[in-house]
């Protein structure tokens, strides 16, 4: 097989020695490791096509690798078959931008460029690509759309799937889909490209993809806000689309317990009030229209709200550093959270009016469930997007008989709230190999059995990324 | 079968006399006629299921039936089996809004309300649902899903496929598939709803959908634009982008044989200018913020524009009515052409820079195979989508001996230039039972047979919309 490989990519373009693979074999948090044959880094779509057509001939699972920064384990490799370990594709060489139409406000791009180098690329023409994440030094634009990332700027330009305008995707049987056209109209058809964003490379590989970019902004305003309670950031919320909807760029509300966690780890940290907030919003408006009139249009809904009492308090930075502060404080919720113990982290999204209910709900659960746990709410508001989290001291967990049993069942607690209000307990970090179990138990089960069925049409041997997403019908890995 | 159908949809659910069923079987403009067994009008989803079961049973077709105001014959009920006619499945009496949510902006809707009610129900929690077409007054939301309708405001707010946040269907074998939870973030498996988005009812029927609303705008400046050519209105697309990208409603690019027609046919017409311009750009601005300084922004663009000569002259509206007399002679454009003769509509869409080229060329194939055409170009330049029109004198058109083998030769010609620039033979209207045979020719073949293959799956028996979009595998009709 080897050789045969290198006959497609060239010395180059395959790693087979036991050290060098490593890093291609575990997670980058180094809690999940499989195994593989080798590592394939073709340079061309045209190579990707000739691997996967010789991986389809003998039999072999093929693990699709971007930057590796994913949180559910979707890029391990694990076959589940000693017989056929399966190769790792990588598309690091691929890593072209291939065209860029300021006019039609477009990239092409190879689905090996990094997030960071198309923020580069885009800001050179005047414009700007609005995916941000922790991970865009290293993030993939293949994985990126194969997890429809969301990261910050969802609540204005929605996730990966909103930004991506068209797909190159080599099928499971090496015929290569080229969907590239990015269009804004066409109606010839079912929209195929949908299926492949967010399939966690289960339907096939994305080798290109068209993606939309956006004006830049360069007139922000922000402000820390305290509330009562989530029910009156909702209403809020609800004031900021009337009167500021094109402009809302963050939208977060914070728990008082997080931020004291917050305070209590982490440095140069300022608080611009006497006591903590009951619950933090902490609100960005940007436009790129130096002249519109942001700053107004906060203030005038913040006074508003300070008279109706929908807000305790507000702070609105009147320096760069002091906007600064505020985003220190939100970005340094998991280096808090790290020093302070074992936190079991959700990733529930309900719709947003059912935030507030949400949280009550999760609270009564946990209380009785797990004393033991102080919670915490990290909430992209705009979104409807609670990361809701259990923290537990570490002398307390590490009694426990079994850790993995005790958080999955934690887990499927909170994740059995988030469905009473028709909630999804994976927003943005998608399945992966970690929680096949609780799609099949959560997902509507006439969707799931449609979804297996598109896998086996797509990927009738199940050799693209087997045992990610989907269990197997058997649940046993195949082929 | 009737008797059957009667026992689940009483008597006020069927239709099975002649003259009455006639508006079911026709399309609107009395262009094409089918037939069918009856009209069947369920007043619930679980009504529609039992309908589709029991079709499903009988292996009869079901015809989906919205408001019928298609351009390309998708409502016509033809089987192409005489044994087997099968029904119209209308959704008329399934009007209800179900729920209206002004924080999460969200309609929850029967896919039976007709898209001016959903206006009057946005409007009255001050929101805007943003498509808007000549048919509101009777097109119904399941019938825009299943078309994914354009309209005037795609430039800013997308086709219905960008306003749809989820969907109830109706699968062929009647099970319904439910994905209303029309959450902001889900990362649990395969996007199946957008393929439903512009299946024109040939995958199941939607019987409801989740939709977003949008703020409403109550700030707007209007412009009227003399260009040279599409190219410097390309250029100034990109710059209304940058200074004013959020606040684009409209972006319309009209050739001075167009408006010559109007002038001609249409009264109360006036235009502002000296002469007729060279190409008419008519463009609206629209903020729901009343501060926002639209109209500074559009004057430093067109003074600008001016100045470089990429505008010749331009028109800004100091009054209401002179705002409105744009629109009036924008949209007076098909009384016009009707009254001059006989109009070959194309839909196409390229890339917007590739507006200008795809222009070029069509004008060099027309002048070369049609010297008896006058050719006008209509486009919704935001979206690339140019209606290039051929328009004949009715004397010269009599005389052709095959009136429809003319008209489908010009088509294929205006098509194969659309090809030419990556573009689409329909942009907005559809494929219906007008275009199967241009969408099997111009198709990408890898994803026709992944569309064909997707019908398979999820209608194996080809029951729902039968000869619609595409043409069955033998083809000849199914079942």
């Amino acid at each position: 097989m080897i050789d045969r490989l290198l006959e497609i990519v060239g010395p180059k373009g395959v790693i087979s020695d036991a050290t060098e693979m490593l890093p291609f074999l575990t997670d980058w948090r180094g809690r999940k490791q499989g195994h593989a044959i080798c590592v394939v880094l073709p340079a061309s779509t045209e190579e990707v096509a000739a691997v996967i057509r010789l991986a389809h001939a003998e039999g072999q699972p093929v693990f699709a690798s971007g930057g590796n920064t994913g949180l559910c384990y979707g890029a391990v490799p694990e076959s589940g078959a000693p017989a056929k370990p399966g190769i790792v594709l990588s598309l690091r060489r691929m890593n072209r931008i291939r065209a860029i139409d300021r006019a039609a406000n477009l990239a092409i791009v190879d689905a090996g460029v990094v997030l960071g180098d198309l923020h580069k690329a885009a800001d050179h023409i005047d414009r700007q690509f609005p995916l941000h994440l922790g991970s865009e030094g290293s993030a993939q634009i293949g994985g990126l759309i194969s997890t429809n990332a969301g990261g910050t700027a969802v609540v204005r330009y929605g996730p990966m799937r909103d930004l991506v305008a068209g797909l190159e995707v080599v099928l499971a049987d090496g015929r290569v889909l080229n969907d590239l056209a990015a269009l804004r109209k066409d109606n010839t058809g079912y929209m195929l490209r949908q299926l492949f964003i967010g399939a966690e490379g289960t339907l096939g590989v994305i080798t290109g993809a068209a993606l939309h970019l956006h004006p830049k902004q360069n007139n922000s305003v922000h402000a820390w806000v305290d509330v009562p309670s989530p029910t009156e950031a909702v209403e809020l919320l609800s004031r900021f689309r009337d009167a500021a909807g094109p402009y809302i760029e963050a939208f977060e509300l914070v728990s008082a317990s997080q931020i004291e966690l917050v305070v209590r780890h982490v440095d140069r940290v300022r608080i611009p009030f006497a006591n903590i907030p009951n619950w933090s919003l902490m609100v960005e408006l940007s436009s790129a229209d130096s002249s519109t009139g942001l700053r107004e249009m906060l203030e005038k809904i913040l006074e508003a709200g300070l008279e109706e009492g929908l807000i305790t308090d507000a702070m609105v930075p009147a320096s760069q550093q002091q906007a600064d502060d505020i985003w220190h404080v939100r970005h340094s919720v998991s280096e808090a959270n790290k020093k302070e113990g074992i936190g079991v982290v959700h990733d529930i999204a309900v719709r947003t009016s059912n935030v507030p209910d949400f949280i009550k709900a999760a609270d009564k659960v946990s209380a009785e469930s797990y004393p033991q746990a102080v919670t915490q709410v990290v909430c992209h508001l705009g979104d409807g997007n609670v990361h809701y989290i259990l923290m537990f001291q570490h002398d307390f967990w590490s009694q426990r008989p079994d850790m993995d049993a005790f958080a999955l069942q934690i887990e499927r607690t909170i994740h059995d709230v988030g469905a009473r209000f028709e909630g999804t307990f994976s927003a943005e970090h998608g399945v992966g190999r970690k929680l096949p179990e609780e799609l099949e138990r959560l997902c509507d089960p006439l969707r799931y059995e449609l979804m297996q069925q598109v896998k086996q049409l797509f990927d009738p041997q199940n050799r693209m990324n087997p045992g990610v997403l989907l269990s197997p019908p058997d649940h046993g890995a195949k082929p």
